[in-house]
């Protein structure tokens, strides 16, 4: 791609409103743009990284047996009055009505929607156990909403539901969903505790919040750096966990932290709620026991910037870089800007994923792009580098630069 | 995919209200589900269908160099006002309200909200020519949404738009996306007639349909069948184009058909009422010329089933078919189940996209399920084929089926 036909390219200075480093370096550097309080367009940069994450995120779904599909944004009144959460849910639904002053909730989460499907569809024990997922569009009416991607009212989520006979095969695919979700976090490069945490909203008694510690996390995690326990603040002190680890008798450590996911353990909640009852091998009528697994997409990828920056930019691991070469010519010189163009062109040919700083920009404007937008390698072409027949190669995140001979590319 | 875990089987029949062809077959297979009036859900089979054509736009789009991003639903009421369409768009808006009072529109479109970006990251010829494009969810407050597909009031669609210095650029623009949308509807199969057709709330003095010759459309479209030439019949009234062809003089022939797609010419509409400009090789300020490109994805995927199916059901083109091969075996035989789990096993280790028909369930109701879901290619295990050693392999739409020896498959 060449930068200087970006759609949304780099600001001077970030939004004034920004707060947060990664909403500053995110609009800073033209991967998002806020249409509204807590509502961002993703530009083409900040997409390809959301797209990378989710085929992440995706993989690791198909790999346990999630089938994907998509629930839409709209959902009847009626089905949300069903578990009671129309009046109830917090925040409070965004709601829309139609011409005929019917109204709709704009879904936050698709637990009604998604046991009114599997009541009218599940009717055996042998439809049973299965998982669906969606990478969908979510709503969320905060009266707040700071800190860029970290708290929006719109927002892709991936939200996986699983379906079973009984309480054995749940804590069987539990377990595996929480082997999926650790692998995500770990392809992401991300640090996590597997936090005990409170329902709230959606319910169920076993709910785990994948937390990642950073100082701007609103969420404080009581852990174990001995044993790995960990466990919500909030929630440790209904369970009067206080300074000593319940399962090793350490001393526990505290730390802010980003809720990057999280999976909930639904029982029959809803399925006795709304009736979706299977017929077991006894022939039996039972409610089915459900979990529910939610990641916030765009809260992942602010939550990568914020433990991965330095003071210039942001350091993005490759696999979700949007580019995996920066690379820019320096000086006026028309043979430098000629062989620029020939490394381009050779890299595309090659599928290489290159962003090409082919403005007419001073080497400082270059340089600090190169740096504020984070992709893994800087190539630079200038008069001094092809003296050598070289370029320079850096490394984001690393000082040493060094030459390399163009012939061996 | 073994069908018995399959999310969303096939359905005894279709639901009563469906009444186009398209809408009994995707709610009788199991690939789709109306969760309100104009609002589905996407089941696994009916979301890999959408996320393959979904895929082949995306292909031809970054072919002509659209770059990908992504705009939310929601868009403030002052936005929408600065066009005037907040109360003037047919159909009106759907609307919600946050905690603070503030109105935003369900986008329906996304005009104003890409003109507001450019206005702000488009200074300079420099960042022209560029296009961007989006494949999101759309909203639209209609108060009749029948025909399952054909008419919803939340879908998905491919926007693109593209800015341009002059006219002449934009036209060679155009030309290069009315290629790729015919490429795009060759790709799938359809045949198609580009019509003339008016700019109605989204504007624009040049623009052409993409018309799908179908019985069940709501369009009629007047056409040549001698040059080509076709024109949307109420737009050929106000142009007075009447029996004669207006290029080449043939008689002109009448046909219902569904707009599959919708590219216009915007000129300078939106850009001089939001002031979105940049300034010209000779220093002057000059508003942006535009174009925007529309494909409806569930609308596509249901036209596909409007000119694709037998009475048995549908009849998909491999390149959107959700699996290639319908594998099933027949008869309660313990070798046969056997053999075609073995089968199985061996497709699934090759990458092959194969749907395995598992239930205990009689070789009508399987057969039935195979014709009605429309993958290309049917697989039959029996005792009949093992004792040749082989299994009977059948294309959907043909009659003839073969035996083909398993140790050659």
């Amino acid at each position: 791609m060449r930068y200087s036909k970006l759609f949304g390219k780099s600001l001077r200075a970030a939004p004034k409103e920004a707060e947060s480093i990664s909403h500053k370096l995110l609009s800073k550097g033209g991967f998002i743009d806020q249409l509204a309080a807590g509502v961002y367009t993703f530009l083409p940069l900040g997409w390809q990284v959301h797209s990378k994450i989710a085929n992440i995120i995706r993989s690791e779904m198909n790999a346990i047996d999630g089938q994907e599909f998509s629930m839409p944004v709209l959902a009847p009144k009626a089905l949300w009055q069903e578990t009671n959460r129309w009046k109830t849910i917090d925040p409070p639904l965004f709601v829309t009505t139609d011409r005929h002053n019917k109204e709709y909730a704009l879904g936050p989460t698709h637990e009604e929607v998604i046991t009114d499907l599997t009541r009218r569809f599940v009717k055996s024990y042998k439809d049973l156990p299965f998982a669906a997922y969606q990478i969908q569009d979510k709503f969320r009416n905060e009266l707040r909403a700071t800190g860029g991607l970290l708290r929006t009212r719109e927002f892709f989520m991936k939200d996986l539901y699983s379906f079973h006979e009984n309480e054995a095969d749940f804590k069987d695919y539990f377990k595996k969903v929480i082997e999926a979700y650790t692998k995500i976090f770990d392809k992401l490069g991300l640090r996590i505790l597997v936090s005990q945490a409170s329902g709230g909203s959606i319910g169920g008694d076993t709910t785990y919040e994948f937390q990642v510690p950073a100082s701007v996390g609103e969420d404080i995690v009581i852990f174990c750096k001995a044993c790995g326990y960990a466990i919500n603040k909030q929630f440790a002190e209904g369970k009067n966990v206080k300074n000593t680890c319940p399962e090793c008798k350490e001393k526990l450590s505290e730390t802010n932290a980003i809720e990057a996911g999280q999976v909930f353990s639904l029982g029959t909640k809803y399925s006795k709620g709304m009736g979706a009852t299977f017929v077991d091998k006894n022939g039996k009528e039972r409610p089915i026991i459900m979990g529910c697994y939610g990641i916030g997409i765009g809260r992942l990828m602010a939550t990568i910037v914020e433990v991965s920056h330095d003071e210039k930019g942001i350091i993005w691991p490759e696999n979700v870089s949007p580019y995996q070469i920066h690379l820019i010519s320096i000086g006026s010189d028309k043979n430098v800007a000629r062989k620029a163009d020939e490394i381009y062109a050779e890299l595309i040919k090659k599928g290489v994923e290159v962003l090409f700083d082919d403005r007419e920009e001073s080497p400082g404007v270059k340089l600090a792009d190169v740096d504020l937008l984070g992709i893994p390698q800087r190539w630079v072409v200038s008069e001094n580098t092809l003296k050598q027949d070289s370029i320079e190669v850096k490394k984001r995140g690393e000082k040493a630069a060094k030459l390399v001979k163009i012939s061996t590319l």
